[in-house]
């Protein structure tokens, strides 16, 4: 127990870690290393900050390098690991003045995350294409919006970011019509940040419904729903090539029609994330699915004393019992905190994922949880059957009462639930918490039907519309 | 099988039933007697049609008579059944023409329902006093509001209503200063009612927080909403009688100064609600908790063939397992629909209850399930230990997030969650749902902690306020 416990990474699940570890165990050393500048910032907000809900970049940051300090964690910043030593335990270390040095470690936590993946994409030649990376990106298309005159230096307040990229996109005219790649989260996200910017917004999708986790019926609504707000929506178009020649030009995409191409002067890809492995090539580490690092229920590789966490590991998920990989933010905070309990001396299981997650497009709200496609459960070994209905969100009479849409989904010889969306414009997002909740007690759907959920005309009908999916999905199964 | 199903009173949990029945058993008869002229209506909007957000009382009617025949079922209006016979099977019925007679049942339900009761108060002989009791008295107490000139009877636009009594109300002279007896949820909804409708408002409370089922955070969060939006809230502040002679003139109540009394010219009564339960008099029929009918988990009473359900019945808690009686909609509904299907030779649970309640006062939103008051923890025989705590409904970043307190309540030697609250502006009480389905899948605090529940910016920050009060309450367990 002479050495520092390591981690590498300085985002959700690495000063998760850290700091619990600190709190546990206040005489041992953590040291973090972080490649970058920025540390512990909410991806997640990155859109509202474009859109400008948001409105400084600073706002987005959970803790600054000083706080940090202050926890009496070891974080350098500019400090790259570049190899792990699992018989040595040792990691090296590069920093970014050029040295190099060798780091022994009684416990390693890879947090390294992931990265947006530009797919056959060429984003870094074009100016006005982008991926929402990281922060600096961020805060690039920010400053690529503006109007040149009337770019605020003070929104991207933060020092850690590139400053020069910044300056240079804030200089290129402003854009007129943006081409969104991809119809997942980021895409929705975006849709509704570059409206919100006032720009001509086009959305292009690869198959027939937008975010495709979440199932037909959420789907559809959302698609509507950015319609009505003045994104042109594409589906079934596979975005073929970004046209242009040092600036983008155009979006050349495929349809019905054959391929076309919609001149645009800007271009978010969206179209997924890949857990940042790399690191641990030609260790022996164990990867798993989507080729994330594959983590025991404690966080624990398949290496000594070696941890990962967050986007660029596997979690247990609640409904299969099987590994999975699901990038979220909890799932990185909570494995982080557990395993920086662990190392101090309390193991923690890192805690099941059910796949839980929300988004909203403008007043659209939507949930999902577990296995909502009929393949992803039929790969599990499940049989799944599913029933969509449409109900209200409050008494008939209350004004604001709107249609909601449940979907659920169950195995068909045990009646389990095994997973479900919502979606709806009244507080429709946050009611996908009763079913991850329903779904991870393991609960059939007539127990579901059977929950004493609230009743009050403001924000539930006698029958929440979750208790009507499961009266609905019973009588399925029953064979009525 | 020669005899009908006889079910007394058409409301939620008696026309469930019917319904339900003649579904399930469309070649056997059912008949309905109802002792008055309503049929069918929600309780629960009442506040909102005085407070003039919702605009007729026919929007409060879930099902017309002529709809209740159309499903096949003999609705009987104007029939008080005044005795039950169970060694012979049949009831007495009085019809308000003054007829009487003898109907047989093969199987009998009893859905009485519950009345508003007045305590030491008398509330029939003050004009300006009032319950809210029903629909005529809905009627009438929006008739009193109206100054004389600008009543609008269509607002009562229903057949049923007691055209005499709301005349006579619209008549009199229109009232300026209010007071309601008792802070439950009739109390805190009228005030927010008579708030609406511009009258001064004083709302008195015997003890020192309003809404005492739903525990102190709940309590005292409302009463700060109320006072924010021009409600007087006297806490501690027994009423001990209204003045008047005829008309209402004022209110007497004590506190810490004595005994005082304050000018009104309109009182509503909310000081609970009591079984109805006289009609079993005399038959050796058991009662259980809060006076109301006991019953199984079938809803059978101990006599043969005679069913009860909704407010005039017990039934059994979650938490507990013990029989409780708490008059609430869904409880009515989910028993009388269940009742239908068994006397249909569909044996059905009516289910067990969670107490799960949400009220909503302006902006402010609560909902409490399980056992939130230590002594009535300590009661059933657990060992409480609750923590509150604070936290944002949204990202900090985001705007709209808002303070949301939890409760939650454990018992200290098995960890398991026995009951809780939430409160606050932002999508608070329909949270409430996800501790409810916790509490009903017998989860212990640990396992809520681990809940994967959605993290979106615009709707929970990465740890829900559910998450922080769990891992709060754990370390609590833990000694910490």
């Amino acid at each position: 127990m002479s050495d520092p416990f390591v981690v590498v990474g300085a985002d959700a699940a690495g000063l998760s870690a850290a700091s619990k570890f600190r709190r546990e165990a206040p005489d041992r050393e953590v040291v973090v290393f972080e490649r970058g500048r920025w540390i512990s910032y909410a991806y997640c907000g990155m859109p509202y900050f474009i859109e400008g809900r948001v409105e400084r970049m600073s706002n987005l940051l959970s803790l600054s390098p000083s706080e940090v300090d202050e926890r009496g964690i070891d974080l350098r910043r500019g400090h790259e690991v570049v190899a792990v030593d699992p018989d040595g335990t040792t990691v090296t270390v590069e920093t970014a003045d050029g040295d190099s040095f060798a780091q022994p470690y009684d416990d390693l936590l890879v947090a390294t995350g992931g990265r947006a993946t530009t797919g056959r994409f060429d984003v870094r030649g074009l100016d006005g294409a982008f991926t929402l990376h990281d922060m600096d990106a961020a805060a690039a298309i920010d400053a690529y919006i503006a109007e040149p005159d009337a770019y605020d230096p003070n929104r991207a307040d933060v020092s850690a970011v590139d400053r020069e990229r910044v300056d240079r996109n804030a200089a290129m005219p402003a854009p007129e019509t943006a081409a969104i790649v991809g119809g997942g989260y980021v895409g929705v996200e975006m849709a509704e940040a570059l409206v919100g910017r006032g720009l001509d917004v086009h959305l292009f999708h690869r198959s027939a419904h937008l975010l495709s986790d979440f199932g037909e019926a959420v789907g559809e609504r959302v698609a509507t729903e950015l319609e009505a707000n003045g994104v042109t929506v594409h589906t079934n178009a596979p975005v073929e090539e970004l046209v242009g020649d040092g600036r983008l030009r155009g979006i050349a995409f495929g349809g019905a029609d054959g391929s076309e191409t919609l001149p645009v002067d800007m271009a978010i890809v969206g179209v997924g994330i890949r857990p940042n492995t790399e690191l641990l090539d030609g260790t022996g580490v164990e990867l798993g699915e989507g080729g994330a690092i594959a983590t025991d229920d404690h966080g624990r590789t398949n290496l000594p004393d070696v941890y990962a966490a967050g986007d660029c590991a596997t979690a247990r998920h609640a409904v299969t019992g099987e590994p999975a990989w699901m990038p979220l933010g909890l799932t990185a905070n909570r494995a982080g905190r557990a395993i920086g309990a662990t190392v101090a001396g309390d193991p923690s299981p890192v805690g099941d994922i059910a796949g839980t997650a929300a988004v909203k497009a403008f007043e659209m709200e939507a949930g999902r949880v577990g296995l909502v496609e009929d393949e992803a459960a039929r790969d599990a070994g499940f049989d799944p059957v599913s029933e969509t209905v449409t109900a209200g969100s409050r008494s008939g009479y209350y004004p604001g009462a709107a249609p909601t849409d449940v979907t659920l989904v169950a195995d068909r010889d045990s009646g389990r639930l095994i997973g479900g969306t919502v979606v709806g414009p009244d507080r429709a997002a946050i009611r996908i918490d009763t079913l991850a909740t329903a779904l991870e007690a393991d609960m059939t759907v007539p127990e579901v039907e059977r929950l004493d959920l609230a009743y009050a005309p403001p924000f539930s009908p006698v029958w929440d519309p979750i208790l009507v999916a499961a009266k609905v999905l019973n009588g399925t199964l029953d064979g009525e």
